[in-house]
């Protein structure tokens, strides 16, 4: 084992027994070299990978506030990772597209009327009727979905959906500025968003479910990102 | 940014570009560093990352197979990063479960019979009639839900799924250890594979589906992991 991974290693044991918890600081990088014997280049390097995986922050402050903090942000990290790998042409992007439909369309069917999720939701489709530019628009947008995939309770789901569109925002928020017609476009998801939340607030799962993989399909291949198929 | 995102930005857009593929090498440490005019500190935290991320095996050989080289694992590289998370207690075991239920069904449902992977699949079963031991059979139960995962031809799906068990594949065999009758559990498992591999080839995508879910779940519950709801 290479000394950063036996540093990596301490570190998930320390979260696994709850002597560092979520909100909790590592110890300082001398600190854990001393105690590891190990290099300090080695700490930084498997505090960097733990960065890249969403588990800490690095400090940046000082005094009270400095230090290394546990964090849970799995779906930016997981994002990452997918998007290389898209790069490298591995993952296809409309394999992408497809796997957001299914745990979307599950989260949907899922979601129990009544939960606060469904709340901000709504309140996050007043502010996009007002969203002065695209990029406010997409971005209240994205913050839609993940609430509805959360209402269905189930964080792996939520943290994986948001992944999906993080790996291919690039794609898609490149091939927005060449839709023929913006207006038309944000006013017809405006439209299906709507009727997504009314199906998920009458608790006809089923409906919500078709709707929203019409909505994501349609998207896409409005934006030219992927083939989605049609087989489900 | 800091310096060694610079350089991690850099080597995604050689993905994307093409300038470097699936295979290819890395440039060496020193000359990234000078190219980018960062320190080979830098260069070598972001080679790190990427390692985590199963975008590249860094190289420990010298010669002409000296180098780092591009690879594409992503399921190994996401179940690292969920594992973490659910060390934190951010995502809860029982969720990792359903989200395997939920991939596995899909993919069993879609899986298409006369696809190399089914073969694969069924050999897999034979070598786990005679496993010796108890971490031989895990290892070719898990290739075998990593086949026909693949057989729907999903890349995603097949990388998030292996992704999953890979999360919790501590807790499941440290509990493995204590099952009462290993040998009984061993014979119903082995009976479930081949009644959902015949379902697949028989192109009978429900029954497939309801059957690898109830076999999860099942697993689970027997090796007391998680707490597998049924509302699926």
């Amino acid at each position: 084992m290479r000394t950063h991974e036996l540093v990596l290693g301490w570190i998930e044991q320390q979260l696994s027994s709850g002597e560092l918890v979520l909100g909790g600081r590592l110890p300082g990088e001398r600190t854990m070299a001393e105690q590891l014997q190990v290099s300090r280049t080695s700490v930084r390097e498997a505090v960097r990978i733990l960065e890249a995986m969403g588990v800490v922050r690095a400090g940046v402050g000082s005094g009270k506030d400095a230090g290394t903090i546990v964090i849970a942000e799995p779906g930016s990290a997981l994002g990452s990772t997918l998007r290389l790998h898209v790069a490298t042409r591995h993952l296809p992007v409309a394999d992408i597209v497809e796997t957001r439909v299914l745990l979307e369309s599950w989260a949907a069917a899922r979601a129990q009327p009544g939960v606060p999720e469904l709340y901000e939701a709504a309140e996050l489709l007043d502010q996009m009727d007002a969203a002065p530019d695209v990029d406010t628009f997409l971005g209240l947008d994205a913050r839609f979905h993940v609430a509805l995939a959360q209402a269905a309770g189930n964080a792996v789901v939520s943290a994986m959906m948001a992944s999906l569109r993080g790996a291919i925002e690039n794609y898609a928020s490149e091939l927005t500025g060449n839709l023929p017609d913006w207006n038309a476009t944000s006013g017809r998801l405006r439209a299906e968003h709507r009727a997504i939340l009314a199906a998920v607030n009458a608790n006809d799962g089923r409906k919500a479910a078709d709707l929203v993989a019409a909505h994501i399909r349609g998207f896409y291949t409005e934006a030219g990102v992927g083939s989605a198929s049609t087989q489900d």
